[in-house]
């Protein structure tokens, strides 16, 4: 039925399904009714409806209506662990599931885990503690039941550049773990403080181009960073930019490349990169990536065990300290210059981290369609980073590539990540001086293969094609934090997404109507190229509320529309414009710099004897107009409930013509 | 003709003018049009429409058009020295207004000046330089008729705290003056680029509310600090706040205060004050409050002379020197760590200074309807502060009570800054000795007479009658200016600036749609209690482009109308919700993750077997629905051009049977 407008401009088809209407002729413009604004409230209603809109937009409290307080009390104590809600409902079924999930992810986090703690530039064994803490507070927190929870590739580099600029770790060993434990504690406190305080939205401000770039360039500069173990290199620099890595790497070409290491490196890579394309190939298949770097990591270590490559230079883990989490809340500074270092290096890397888990946790929410609230996942995650903080952990998120294979391995809650959690127990308090002779090739070979994935270029094709603007950011952030730096990157990313918002706000669009031929449809000619103008009148619709950021700018635009329509007009020697239609429709809201902006539009059009005309003012807008007495200045007979009813009064023969 | 919708639901009134359509029965809905995206332009058009818009928004190169060359070169000396466009025009008559203006602000000038930079912290002479250079060269440059040039209260206060925490003036009055022309240079830097780079926009994230309850804030503390010469204390705070200052007061009642001191400066207060107060009743009479400074200055000065009240306790100005502004380019630091701290202070106090003169400039243009060039005004603006810098100016920009007292006087143009500035220049060279005698608490009582215009209630009242937030930015502003700092109460109302920007982009507004009846016209729910909903039919309207900010609010607030919907179907019995109709009017722009937003609401929805339709998308969002395939996904045959041929499709008998 719907036909597009380059069909042609053929008559309307009449009859069928309408026959049925009676409505007479041109009620359409005589329908009788104005603009109203609504019943006033008063000034505690008003601001308390807009603190509800802003902190509580998902209505938290909405179960809690209408219910006695016994269960009240419960309900509470479910929002606050959720394990209360699903552990009742919990089975043999599901625990299978649960079971085989947690095993699965278990092989795949205990090589990462001691690959990622490199990164952060800390001993291979807290990269096992924080895999052993922090699930089990949040299998008792948190509502996400596919999140595999751990440390991740990139709050590692993160906090590692960042620990990296305060203090050496080779020199300064023990400070460097302590700030790392502060850290960890302040970001846990930003987290959870953040979902308290309902302030969940500020990482959204983070736009999902920025991330995308952000991620792909921490990516490549892990990758880059591979490239000491994966060449066997030992003077290494200690910067993150590709330039220095660059030269780190051709100036080490002739007496710093080790072949053994080169060698054992590019093979097990090659092998994890065939097992992470047929998991990825076949959907079956997965638990093949999944175990692959266990199993490059035991063979390897034998292999070097049987070989003794370590002492041809083959670089190994060679320590792994045996045993469960020390205790380290006294470890955390409370006081002194550090309190300010860790409490800064916390707060970014606690919101970058929140930004992965909440994606995450949203993204498989919606696969297996439940809900998941941000501010109740926040706590949880600040949680179990402060928990962790105290027990020798550094920051744990949510990792995508161990959530997918979770979510892959059939996990059916939480308890999968109790599961894991166990296994890295066990890992911990027997097996960990097995891990002596692993090469350290073999760790920069998994996380060469775990971040490729970070590399998203098929939603970086899709902003390309959508948004043009968005590109740049994304394109942004990634030059950003391959040229610089992690922080450099993320400050860009963070700029150009406010940059963003600001300019959206400041520079609002505006539209010429038109009227579509035989109705009273009103609409962009740009888009409508069958949409006419009506002689002596110029419509414009503002797309935006009218505020101190763009006021100006909107009344300027409005005067250079007419100004050119009338050059326009006097080159065609057509009649002069009489009225001007501002179509108001999209105006959600106008401040008094707007109402002042209209008031001057007002005056400039009196001067060339052009009326004003408003069509359509939302709620707010017309109560705000009346508040100022604006609509006495202009007259309420110039105010129309539709752009149509305007143009019948003012130029009843230019429609009729038409 | 037009009736409120209150007036009661009686039938429509038929015949009149439109008896002359000619339109068939049902053609309204099935006129055969269906959303069209506009012609694809290219990445390059796209970018460059993009950057017009945002920085040439005013179309400064419009003259230019088909132009001969010379005639180019002309205009663009003209663009650059607005002074051989008007200059060509000037005659006998309005040079005889600019010489009344110019003498009668000169009268004004010269007391304030000598007052203001005492808040400046720097000695007399100064202030006076500071009339003398850079009127003159904005007479050349600049744009506006009225304005009148110099020291102003506001900078000079936020210059001197600046200052003062960097330097003591009594111990170090060489680098504090020294530092003073650093922040000038970089003031007019500062100025100047935000003009040449177009750029200015900037300036507008300042809310007007902020900046009436920053200003209101600033002339109470500039009024409080008075105190010092209007009570004689001598050790006086050099904090600014209120309760400091109030300490101070009444710490030095008992041995603090002089009378002679008070007598004088109250009686001149009271003069100035009933001077000010019969300019503001009777136009005509404006140069009494115009002069009234001058001539208090003068008879205290001779006052004190006759009876040598400085021996009775009674602070005098002591030194003003003699002669022309002395060069102080070589003064400025270009390079240590003064550098930094003279930009940091002039990067704050130039966009405060260039606020203040833009505000005024668009305010009097309005006044006699001539168009101001606001990057243009920055450039001449920076120009003349960068000239000052070097000729021992600091930081000028326009004054509000001199503007409108150069405008009352009936100035002509900018040639009244020029006799203001010849009339200093013979202050300085001929009768700055004759000031020595001037009482300090006659300066302190021209100052509080002038800043008390500053406090602008009525605009204070228009705004909470407009806008309760933004009278809270009003008031966040007003109380961190006197209880804090001057430039905390700055910084506080650039938070609450930006703060409502951001809250504004994260939280847009959706409303409920019914249809009036007998029309096809849906309209917000709230604002019109005639518009009713369509059974099985929930339309929501979102107001506001969907951005990665607001994208998932959106989806959930989305949800939560068709819950809440639900809910109350369900107690009333009714038939169950089948069709979504999104009405997308107002949406302006949607980026990767609103479309993502919407991808999630259509599964949502899908698992509800509601079906998801969209009512008139505008030419960018229908361009980058289809871009991402999401128009495949939903279907073509769900996106409509109205709500009504919307409902008309999926609910044709509820529409009929209204």
């Amino acid at each position: 039925m719907p036909r597009t407008v380059s069909d042609g401009g053929d008559d309307v088809d009449i009859g069928s399904r309408t026959s049925s209407h009676r409505r007479t002729d041109g009620t359409q413009a005589h329908h009788g009714y104005t603009v109203t604004a609504p019943p006033k409230k008063n000034v505690l209603a008003e601001f308390s409806d807009a603190i509800k809109e802003t902190f509580f937009a998902d209505d938290p409290l909405r179960q809690y209506k209408d219910q006695p307080k016994s269960k009240k009390i419960w309900l509470g104590l479910q929002q606050v662990f959720p394990v209360l809600d699903w552990g009742r409902g919990y089975n043999l079924g599901k625990f299978k599931g649960d079971l085989i999930a947690g095993l699965t992810i278990a092989s795949l986090c205990i090589p990462q885990d001691i690959a990622y703690s490199k990164l952060a530039g800390l001993p291979p064994q807290y990269g096992l503690y924080s895999s052993f803490v922090p699930p089990l507070i949040y299998a008792l927190m948190g509502s996400s039941r596919d999140i595999a929870i751990g440390p991740v590739a990139v709050v590692s580099l993160l906090l590692g550049t960042q620990l990296l600029a305060e203090y050496d770790p080779v020199k300064h060993p023990e400070e460097y773990r302590r700030l790392a434990f502060t850290a960890t504690f302040f970001a846990g406190v930003t987290e959870a403080a953040l979902g308290f305080f309902r302030l969940g939205f500020i990482i959204e401000f983070l736009s999902h181009a920025a991330i995308i770039g952000f991620m792909a360039g921490a990516a490549i500069t892990i990758a880059l960073q591979q490239l000491k173990g994966f060449l066997g290199i030992v003077n290494f620099t200690k910067k993150t930019d590709i330039i220095s890595v660059m030269k780190s790497v051709w100036g080490n070409v002739h007496h710093g490349w080790n072949w053994q290491t080169i060698l054992i490196g590019a093979s097990f890579l090659a092998f994890l990169l065939v097992a992470k394309y047929i998991g990825k190939k076949k959907k079956k298949l997965f638990w093949i990536a999944a175990i692959a770097p266990l199993t490059s990591v035991i063979i390897s270590t034998f292999f070097v065990y049987i070989t003794r490559a370590d002492k041809q230079g083959v670089a190994i883990v060679k320590h792994l300290e045996k045993g469960v989490n020390p205790p380290s809340a006294s470890l955390i500074y409370f006081s002194g210059p550090n309190l300010m270092k860790g409490f800064r290096i916390g707060v970014v890397a606690g919101m970058i981290a929140l930004t992965e888990a909440i994606a995450i946790g949203r993204t498989f929410a919606d696969m297996k369609d439940y809900q998941i609230d941000g501010n109740k996942e926040m706590v949880a995650l600040g949680t179990m980073n402060i928990v962790g903080s105290m027990t020798s952990c550094y920051i744990a998120t949510g990792s995508f590539s161990r959530s997918a294979v979770n979510y892959m391995a059939g996990c059916k809650t939480a308890v999968s990540n109790v599961v894991m959690s166990i296994v890295v127990l066990l890992t911990l308090l027997l097996i960990t001086p097995l891990f002596k002779y692993t090469p350290n090739a073999i760790l920069a070979s998994i996380i060469i293969s775990a971040v490729i994935g970070l590399i998203d270029y098929e939603s970086a094709y899709l902003i390309w094609k959508v948004d043009k603007l968005d590109f740049l950011a994304c394109l942004g952030a990634f030059f950003g934090v391959i040229f610089a730096s992690v922080e450099y990157g993320l400050l860009i990313a963070v700029v150009i997404s406010l940059a963003k918002i600001l300019l959206q706000v400041t520079r609002p669009r505006t539209a010429l109507l038109g009227n579509l031929p035989r109705t009273t449809i009103y609409r962009n000619v740009e888009q409508y190229p069958d949409a006419t103008k009506v002689p002596g009148v110029l419509i414009v619709r503002v797309d935006s509320a009218i505020y101190f950021t763009n006021s100006n700018y909107i009344k300027e635009r409005i005067l250079r529309w007419l100004r050119d329509e009338e050059d326009q007009l006097q080159d065609q020697k057509l009649p002069k414009i009489e009225f001007l239609i501002v179509e108001l429709s999209p105006v959600t809201d106008i401040d008094t710099s707007g109402i002042h902006a209209l008031e001057e539009l007002l005056k400039a059009l009196g001067k060339r004897k052009i009326q004003l005309v408003l069509a359509n003012p939302g709620p707010v807008v017309i109560q705000k107009l009346r508040a100022s007495k604006f609509t006495e200045l202009i007259g309420e007979d110039k105010i129309f409930l539709t752009v149509g009813d305007a143009v019948k009064k003012f130029a009843p023969k230019a429609v009729d013509n038409v």
